[in-house]
């Protein structure tokens, strides 16, 4: 191993060295090895987070790149309705890249971390041979047969959508306009919180028949709860909790990246205003019809493609 | 998320899908959930394989790119003594790379997992920049309190190592010096087998203080062992399972990619000459002075510095 990597996972290790219960042992061994919670299942999700692709080194500060990468992962576990466990984070980098970078980076990385008390277990290191790749792997556990999966909605549920929808792609257009907006200004886009205590909330009062998080834009997120679960959906265009306009219609039915959780729920099931400090906004309803239609204020339905994130294509 | 990706996710899921006690929900989900067995503590590890750094287009056939990227895992499944239970992929490929390619990656990827009995339970795809990435992450289990660190080897224990050493590096010599060496006939390369039965069989026998695989090369994986567990070791040369001649000796010492087992069992523990199939060789023993030496066969000792496996650097 080239002597730059070994110092970086020196430094990596040293600066994730906390306790944690269930973390029997961390970075430097073959594996890391974790106990796991009695009656509890586990949880896996990995991310890419690549440069040029998830994100541009000229637009987001460094810390704010090491924050997105772990909120990808979290907000993956949020969606099940599970708790976090430990986190590994797999980094290759240019040569030329400076120590700088790397240092906000894993502070930015680190500090959301322990927000949700996730220590940095393990990963792996390698020189890149163009441009910061970073892969995220998050562990969670929920009780046995409990996860909220994408799978079960069920003909006649309700659809709700936690918090706003399209500021993160908005913060993004004004990226590209050259706009330079101020990241501390726009928490949505460079700083995202994963809405863990939400989806534990929804799980642990059985309130969802099924979830996904909108880390994709919703049209698409909502098409893999349909595909999976077998059934349709109608969205009411202005129940969306979007910003003004039709750029904010635009922006909250296919944006993507703003870590809110989707999820489906018995009509019969009375889920409050307020979840966990987030609000709770009723969107539409799951159909028998697998087709996904979009109700506008005229009352008249109209196909509603998935036209996802397509990061920066 | 771009179609082609889609699709990507979607061939992977068709071809993994299998059945196992562990994988409760498999790709498809915002998170795979597994089962752990009662009594396991969980491994987990993860490790890189990008182009040019840990294997060249022109040089590794696709299925053995995909045969080595889960390897990397395994081996380190191994090296704790313990059973690999899930796979799982990220995949960054390049927009022009032939769809045969892949097909054949994932066709080497998925012999192996089958012959581990391993799922592939979740990845992740991206676009690549440039180039092929890839990052695999494995996760095991062993009976709580059973795994085999590397922290734990004491002043007194001998040292064995598992299989030969340095066939990989010398097949990548050849590769080098443009021969052409045929991947079929050079299996220790292009094809390596993880350790899982020996490891398994050290563990279960309790017959290892401590143990890693040789990923790096012995000279550097033996410095991990030493590192973490405070002591010094003493190899010598000639009892080294190693090629002829000075380079044999030096591939021996500082190749890598071997995937055999270094451990340390206690000086009054027989250990058999072959287990699971592998041969077995002596080679040293743990010091308590925090050096590590080379023992000629004129009876001298030399230090024995770090000169390990610096890919294609």
């Amino acid at each position: 191993m080239p002597a730059k990597e070994l110092e970086l996972i020196q430094r990596i290790r040293r600066s994730a060295a906390r306790s944690s219960a269930q973390l029997v042992k961390g970075i430097g061994d073959d594996c890391a090895v974790l106990a796991v919670p009695r009656g509890h299942e586990l949880l896996v999700t990995t991310d890419f987070t690549l440069e040029d692709v998830h994100f541009c080194r000229k637009w987001h500060p460094p810390d704010a790149v090491g924050h997105r990468c772990l909120t990808r992962g979290l907000s993956d576990i949020a969606a099940m309705g599970g708790t976090p466990r430990s986190a590994f984070l797999s980094l290759a980098l240019p040569h030329d890249l400076p120590q700088r970078w790397v240092d906000e980076f894993l502070r930015g990385f680190l500090k959301l971390a322990r927000k949700y008390s996730v220590p940095l277990a393990g990963g792996d290191t390698a020189q890149s041979p163009t441009g910061i790749l970073a892969d995220i792997m998050v562990i969670g556990s929920v009780p046995t047969g409990t996860a909220i999966l994408r799978s079960t909605a069920r003909a006649g549920d309700v659809l709700y959508i936690s918090g706003t929808l399209g500021s993160s792609v908005a913060t993004l257009h004004e990226l590209r306009d050259g706009k330079n907006p101020k990241p501390a200004k726009h928490p949505r886009h460079f700083y995202p919180d994963p809405r863990i205590a939400l989806g534990k909330h929804l799980r642990e009062k059985k309130l969802a028949t099924a979830m996904i998080d909108t880390s994709d834009g919703l049209s698409t997120d909502l098409r893999h709860i349909c595909d999976e679960s077998s059934v349709g959906a109608v969205i009411d265009a202005a129940a969306l909790p979007a910003l003004p306009g039709d750029e904010g219609l635009k922006f909250a039915l296919h944006g993507g990246e703003d870590y809110e959780l989707l999820f489906a729920a018995p009509p019969n099931r009375r889920i409050p205003a307020k979840i966990a400090g987030t609000t709770i906004t009723r969107i539409g309803e799951i159909t028998r019809s697998r087709k996904i239609k979009l109700r506008t204020p005229d009352g008249k339905s109209h196909p509603l493609p998935p036209g996802g994130w397509q990061h920066f294509a």
